[in-house]
């Protein structure tokens, strides 16, 4: 499980932030070394490090880098904060970070992070039926949480306590992210899975085959819509259809009460090359999943459930000072 | 329009079935000669030539020419009945072909699907609202039907009268007929259109983006089930809630009144490393939209709504004699 740890994943070293390049995985395990607050913003915006918890992560010690470089901080923010658009995460980080932009604060928020994703864990665990067929989007796990993953990490809690059958893995157009890093994850934790193509979800839904579907978020409003690889919103329309609940899993670093609903997420276009390169196309990162489809929300402090703008909280639990 | 002539996507010579490649396009345009009834049957089997007529079609001249080579005709009729399971128009077409095994017999069916498309098209133009703002799933056009197309075919005859104001086209995974060929086509005939990856319908949906969603089908049973292309279904649950109209358009070849639901419809599952070679993976081709969820069924004949059970023509329109 060593290429699933904390500081394998993102790391500040002496001059440089390390991450490791999730752009080359499954096939290598190589580390981009981002030597500046520039260089960790593109490695966020070209995914090399991604998922909401982990680039805000990785902005915290980008802004860690600046203040040892001496670097104009307001800059280091602007670029950082400007790197993607949706998840709420990032700015969160880089807010946190601000009023003591050190190593040591940065390192907290990274072992917060991962804290978060064990706690959170535990508590989606205890939504997950014996025998348990669970199907996944996009990678919601280690590597996009910095550590431990909140999706797959609650596949990771219920596995252990023996819950879990089965793991099917959304393949997750355009650019893989279950194929490439969720099916990798499992094939470290020894948890059995199958991976399908997006497309391939109704159907195993409609023949009895999926008992629950768990994702991860890039935002949530404070009426409980979730922002969420795009996919999600049909995941979660066939579920509602097929009567299985989907369970969303995320930090309250992902909540953003200041939106009433999903309407005011920035939802990030990005190159349509990444789709194809031969015709027109269009690329929507993320799509937006109405709380009327979620059966449930669980960060670290617990289980929420309807009406999430009771339920949600509504004060981000912060990092340790 | 010359790479879409029924000629040039199948046709019989002296000593072999020769069609265009389909896994080759859009970036290559190249023949492949089938000198045996078991090369076709290869040659369908590996979806060189793909699209429930255009096998048929396929099969037709294939039958054909093990009659001229002097094979064993209940041979060249297994192999290539077995060489795809879902549709249902390969066996239509060689039971077509049994009594009268000749290279005019099946020519005969090729210009038959033809000219169904072009009738089917106009039919299925009278439910193309102004300016309307097409979906379409994998690649129900000219290559899917030895010519024209169904589910294309539609677009066309309704981009000719000044109905469609673009086209969107699902990708298509794991072999983007859609990227590849339907956007290819669509290229070729002008038609504006955006390639998109086929977990985004959902959100396009849900921004107001599609008045209607249109494709063809492998078969549909006497209830009006449609087994299609994996993901049809998805887009059927994703339109109803929407209120977007799901328009199936195929030929009487692509009924099956001998099934009386979906539930008797085989799926082909193919090779799961057409998904990835990396993990474990499941790879069905085909899944089934209930009747419920399709608003308009349209053949040659017109076009049928429900209850299909008493809308669709319970005998197949015949190939002319």
């Amino acid at each position: 499980m060593g290429d699933l740890e904390p500081h394998r994943i993102i790391r500040l070293e002496r001059d440089a932030v390390v991450v490791l390049d999730q752009r080359r995985l499954p096939d290598a395990e190589v580390e981009l070394r981002c030597e500046t607050p520039e260089d960790v913003a593109r490695a966020i915006h070209a995914l090399a490090v991604r998922g909401a918890p982990a680039i805000g992560i990785a902005a915290a010690y980008g802004l860690a880098l600046a203040a040892r470089r001496g670097d104009d901080l307001d800059a280091a923010y602007a670029v950082l904060a400007g790197s993607r658009p949706t998840a709420v995460n990032l700015r969160w980080a880089l807010d946190e970070m601000r009023p003591d932009p050190t190593p040591a604060r940065a390192a907290r928020i990274h072992d917060d992070e991962v804290d978060r994703c064990r706690r959170m864990a535990r508590h989606a665990a205890t939504l997950v039926p014996t025998a348990a067929r669970v199907l996944t989007h996009c990678n919601a796990g280690a590597l996009a949480t910095g550590g431990y993953g909140t999706a797959v990490g609650a596949i990771r809690a219920a596995w252990e306590q023996g819950l879990v059958e089965h793991v099917w893995v959304d393949e997750t157009r355009p650019l893989l992210q279950g194929a490439r890093l969720t099916a990798w994850e499992l094939d470290q934790l020894g948890i059995p899975h199958t991976v399908l193509v997006d497309a391939a979800a109704g159907a195993l839904m409609a023949r009895g085959r999926v008992d629950l579907v768990v994702t991860g978020a890039d935002r949530i409003a404070g009426n409980g819509d979730t922002a969420n690889k795009i996919g999600t919103y049909a995941l979660g329309v066939l579920a509602a259809r097929h009567a299985v609940p989907l369970v969303v899993v995320a930090p309250t670093t992902t909540l953003d009460p200041s939106l009433e609903s999903g309407d005011g997420i920035p939802i990030e276009e990005r190159d349509p090359a990444e789709v194809t390169a031969r015709f027109p196309a269009v690329n929507p990162a993320f799509d937006v999943t109405p709380a009327e489809l979620v059966h449930a929300i669980v960060t670290e402090e617990g289980v929420h459930r309807p009406p999430y703008t009771e339920s949600l909280p509504r004060q981000l639990s912060r990092a340790r000072p």
